[in-house]
């Protein structure tokens, strides 16, 4: 196994080396944190939905927030949008120009656009002014389904074998802004087709050093959308690509953003809060394991260290099967025991343990936190 | 990219050669599809309730189904628990050679065992006598949790950087079968730690010719379990590791199921029932996506064929982003398109819109299972 070059990572992992570039001050590529992002669903000019939708993916984690600017309503609401939230705004803008140079002075901290489908050289070249002066990058944002007709006709439409058209087409944008003297560029290549999304990015990675805005597109609903993205954007981050990403699901935003910090929990590249592993339960399971497991796992989505928690159905194995927990509960017949790292703690009634477990986890967390 | 060796496999993935054995009539290793299993959690000794959730989980497509077993009521219990379920039946045993043996005598049609702590090797060859007797496969199932004392000692805790002692503790154990002249054999070596299954499936695949069970054991509730089994099994299974294999989740086996065929089909190695694509909706979308995408959902869940259908917010993206579907959905102000292979089929008010879908897509689907 290669050694790694990043310190969030295991050596399990070598991260691509990428440039860095800087939205407002969260720094994506190089040597910063892989970053969990999403997209607002409300309407961007109801400014009090708007708000009250991010202000729930901040206090979730996420680090980055984009937002749909259909018209010049939507942008003009971005600067009453941006005073009263802390993390840094992406407007997302098809088509129309004018929508992305009024984004940036309304303070977008960048823009996500296809720069093919502005309507030529010129408004280009107006929104790549707007970008410099307001020191915003850009995202090109390239979809299987936006792909330039021509790149279509000459390549052919995306398929894990071939992937060049959405490849051609992010590298000829790319091109024409560094044409214009701009480089804070980060890219995507979003299929809704998970080896394609495998297979493009895998290319792309290695024909630039542009940072990598990794991500399914149109993944699903939350099970199917789950699998899609962790199958492969975990793929992809394995093989060190990718500096930020977003998680679509066809749910509330919140969910993409908890989905977001398992995927790199998962692979051990940043952990968020505390992590709970529990079994399955089986015939050999003597107690009602399931509310207990949903009544931790909600305490635990309130807790910010990072303890490991294991809620087992068996008192013979459990301790064993989960040595690696700070503190773990296994459920008898009519009684249970709490143990910590494998060992016991407290042997309990049943109708004890779930209220003495929680205790203690709270006990736990304060002392993390208080060091 | 390699060359595919399967017929159910993309060229992306190149299937690790393994040893094909039979439990009942399901074919497993060698060229036999990548199948689907999961374990009851009822009480083995009832039998009602067992197999009322075989069956539940013989209708959402599970191919294997493992039940434990912890005394001799629950052994005997098997036979009247085959009479009344299709799929074959592997018996989990833990400690007590007996309870292999009677397990076998009553109908289980492989077992799976740690043979390292079955009381020693007379106790293992009288199991192995019954296997023989019964034609039943075993599986070598070691945990990271009830790996023998003195190869922890020797090894260390299982960890991503060292998986010695699960590897070892497999292989031992498959040798003590092969003295015995048994060669049926399947192998697991289950870590609730991502990395630690990635790395040790990986070595173990490389050192043996059995077929592999593989899975994260503990892997958590529905959100966590489902990200860490997608990218654990994902990776295994995208670099042709691994020929049945469990998703454990603290829900309802069910889901473990649903995920199992999601995982599958997201990697293209298998499908199973319709395949829905849709957006996470953004602030463009002029229509309530998300009730509508819940039912068109769970409509599909009772589907067989394999349809793409799409379910989008935006008129505009929707039906170029979603080219691929057979029949897709998008929503507008207050008017909404069907549209198939993303051109547009009908236009109609939002009111009409929902119900038009659903019959067109019932008249798809009966068209498709009719060829």
């Amino acid at each position: 196994m290669s050694q790694c070059c990043n310190k969030d990572e295991l050596n399990m992992i070598t991260r691509k080396t990428t440039q860095e570039i800087s939205i407002g001050d969260v720094a994506i590529g190089g040597n910063a944190p892989i970053t969990v992002q999403s997209m607002t669903n409300t309407d961007t000019r109801d400014v009090i939905s708007t708000v009250t939708q991010v202000k729930a993916l901040e206090a979730a984690g996420c680090e980055l927030i984009r937002v749909a600017v259909p018209d010049m309503e939507a942008a003009s609401a971005i600067s009453r949008i941006r005073d009263q939230i802390t993390i840094p705004l992406i407007a997302d803008i098809h088509f129309d120009s004018r929508l992305a140079v009024a984004a940036l002075e309304n303070g977008a901290q960048a823009i996500r656009i296809n720069p093919g489908n502005l309507g030529g050289a010129d408004k280009l070249a107006r929104v790549v002014d707007a970008a410099k002066m307001y020191n915003a990058p850009i995202r090109v944002g390239v979809n299987s389904g936006s792909i330039e007709k021509e790149l279509l006709k000459k390549y052919g439409y995306p398929t894990p074998e071939n992937t060049r058209a959405l490849i051609e087409s992010a590298l000829t944008n790319v091109a024409a802004l560094e044409k214009l003297g701009f480089n804070a560029i980060k890219i995507s290549i979003k299929s809704s087709d998970t080896l394609t999304t495998i297979a493009g990015y895998r290319e792309l990675s290695e024909r630039t050093s542009y940072p990598l805005h990794i991500g399914v597109t149109e993944a699903g609903g939350l099970i199917p959308g789950t699998v899609k993205s962790s199958v492969a954007l975990g793929i992809l981050l394995f093989e060190g690509v990718g500096d930020t990403f977003r998680i679509s699901l066809t749910r509330d935003p919140v969910e993409e953003i908890r989905v977001g910090y398992e995927l790199l929990r998962s692979l051990r590249i940043r952990e968020r809060g505390p992590e709970m592993i529990s079994c399955p339960t089986c015939g050999r399971t003597r107690i009602d394991l399931f509310p207990m497991a949903e009544e931790i796992e909600r305490v635990l989505q309130t807790m910010k260290s990072n303890l490991k928690v294991a809620v087992m159905g068996c008192v013979v194995n459990g301790p064993g099967e989960a040595k690696e927990a700070d503190i773990g509960i296994a459920g008898g017949h009519g009684t249970g025991i709490i143990f910590k790292k494998g060992e016991l703690w407290k042997k309990l009634p049943e109708d004890e343990l779930l209220a003495t477990f929680l205790d203690e986890l709270a006990k736990m967390e304060q002392e993390r936190l208080a060091k």
